[in-house]
């Protein structure tokens, strides 16, 4: 009845839909609090009060013809200028309103830059562990993700095995800074060595290989680590935004994507990935949001939150004895398992109440991954199930 | 630089863009309302006043968490109840929420039905004059589209055409109704007639063949004529639904898609159509708006002015002594050009000042395409342009 491109789709997704619906039945027989949801990788912290007032705002001011109107594809114009004008102020750029595209989150964004670049048999590279998506979006347009394995002593890229991927196939790099599920932040350093094996392989096979770089964590950052800004060093770069956790509105996809005037065939480039957005169906991201954002653009949904989530589970698990990767953004906790087989940890996990991913959805086993935007409480009444599991594996200090 | 699959779609985009720079040149060199742009099909009255006081509303009970947060990819299941309910209510159904998945608009709907059942190479039917982007959703899946001519008596569906055009290749049908451009509306003597032949092409073939029902414009009818509801004639049913007409809302995305459960293998069917929207990167339909029109479900856009609009054109042209198919739905007119090739109309208005849509942009020369979602102002001060028009080509009365 499906596509066949659909149905492996359709099987692998009764299976976490699976994991979903036993975390939800476990809820039912054991109280919700009793029961540890450490798989989810959804904001749980309000939106900034500055989004309900600008809606308010927006709603008494603006002609609803326009407010909740079509607009060009690429958005309304003032909301990219502002926006430009933003990222020109933070990171010494000079973007305007012709380099961003509003759309649907970074997952739209990501799905326009591929769809305008990749054709059958592409290949695309990016660094394990990484979002399993990333493997779909490049399947929706019949290219190859291929996996860099990371450093496992600081789960930076390995950039020997990096420079050994790519060939005249590659049509474009995908990184994400901060990491989901890893929490690292690639450092001016790392992405200095990426654009240099990059800059070296464009020369060796004579065509543009795009950096495509997933930046949702962007300003979720707990460590005095910079971000750096991919286009600074790198030309061929295409920037996937998404306010989805800064401004904790998931729900409502709004972010946008941004190409550099110096970015290759930046004109033609900037055309493909609007037509993309139009004809995948998003036609343009969400009108009343796109002038929300705009608004809010200094706006920050409140991190301490995350941080002291983060402080209690970072220490916590290692007083038990287990071995972390430090989170220094994103939301999520990289932790090695005691057992090499990570699925078989998240199997003995559940039957303390505790849900986690294993590193094997991410592309790298013998890990799993814990989202910390969850109640405090969570973390602190999880921690004498992890207790009873490092104690299982004799690992309890 | 860009893909192949792209390319061709960059081309014809410019060709758009030049004509809407065109309009925006020559609404700066003789005034706007000098102008008459007739050419898109952008919804101009207001949202009805209930939209603005839910949103106000739901920013102060809901909790912003949920409000702007993930949630199923299918859509709240609250919702999605609501508009079930709304629609067993009008059309005596019994959908529940597992038949309804909200996306981002009927565009983004028909994107995750044609993703869901095609494999390269498969056809899909649709019926002339048909909505341009149908081609382009199409290719997305590597799917051909093939068009049935109307019967240019009424333009309803050449059914002998329609039925020879059906071949083991075929994995859908879309239907349009009431139709963008011709503004007619299919009755169910007609829908009989398309489920019969379907039929019986399945029977042949021994597979399912898909009725892909798009209908955004399903509230828009200004006649006594009736909308069927396709899966009441023909079981294998996908219906797509846009609310950016009927709540006057197209920039905020909204829409849903409907699987009853008598389709063919309906539960595999809704999971590949849920993951499609995951995967396209759309994720989820927008969190706010789906609560907004579970909540308007009963409203509807003050339509009565595009009635008004439709009745002065209707009139304005017949007197000029223009061929007009009598529009029933939708807020467009389909108009016999008194010269075979269209284009050449198209360009003789625009010295009118007068903007319109070749047919041929449809898959239907020798018609222009004139949209009436417009000030009623502009369409009186058409009238001595299309006049001229009218004496130029020797048709006037």
């Amino acid at each position: 009845m499906i596509s066949k491109k659909m149905e492996a789709l359709v099987k692998n997704n009764s299976v976490i839909r699976v994991m979903f619906e036993e975390g939800q039945l476990m809820a039912k027989e054991f109280g919700a609090q009793n029961v540890y949801d450490f798989s989810l990788g959804n904001p749980n912290i309000p939106a900034p009060e500055k989004v309900r007032e600008v809606i308010k705002r927006l709603l008494e001011e603006e002609d609803p013809v326009v407010l909740h109107g079509y607009m060009n594809n690429a958005g309304f114009p003032e909301v990219r200028k502002k926006i430009a004008d933003s990222l020109n102020k933070r990171f010494d750029t000079s973007f305007d309103e012709n380099n961003i595209m509003m759309c649907s989150g970074a997952a739209e964004g990501l799905n326009c830059a591929l769809k305008a670049v990749l054709n059958p048999g592409d290949e695309v590279v990016t660094f394990a562990p990484y979002f399993v998506e990333y493997k779909n979006y490049v399947a929706n347009y019949d290219g190859i993700l291929k996996a860099v394995q990371p450093d496992r002593k600081d789960f930076m890229p390995d950039i020997e095995s990096f420079s050994s991927l790519i060939n005249s196939k590659t049509k474009a790099v995908i990184i994400n800074n901060p990491n989901n599920p890893a929490g690292v932040i690639y450092d001016e350093d790392t992405i200095k060595k990426i654009a240099a094996v990059m800059e070296e392989k464009e020369k060796e096979y004579g065509q543009e290989i795009y950096l495509i770089a997933d930046e949702p964590y962007r300003e979720l950052v707990y460590t005095d680590k910079k971000v750096p800004y991919v286009s600074k060093y790198y030309k061929n770069s295409i920037i996937c935004y998404s306010f989805s956790k800064t401004l904790s509105l998931p729900g409502e996809r709004i972010g946008y994507l941004l190409i550099p005037d110096e970015c290759a065939g930046h004109e033609e480039l900037f055309s493909a990935v609007t037509i993309a957005n139009r004809v995948i169906g998003c036609v343009n991201a969400p009108s009343l949001f796109q002038k929300v954002v705009a608004e809010c653009i200094d706006e920050k949904a409140d991190i301490a939150f995350y941080a002291k989530n983060r402080e209690a589970l970072l220490n916590g698990l290692r007083e038990c004895g287990f071995d972390c990767i430090e989170p220094e953004g994103a939301f999520y906790l990289f932790m090695k398992t005691p057992v090499e087989d990570e699925k078989e940890f998240v199997a003995e996990a559940k039957k303390e109440h505790i849900l986690l991913v294993p590193g094997s959805s991410f592309c790298c086993s013998g890990y799993v991954r814990i989202a910390y935007c969850v109640d405090y409480g969570t973390i602190i009444n999880s921690m004498p199930g992890f207790k009873k599991l490092a104690e299982r594996y004799g690992i309890s200090k």
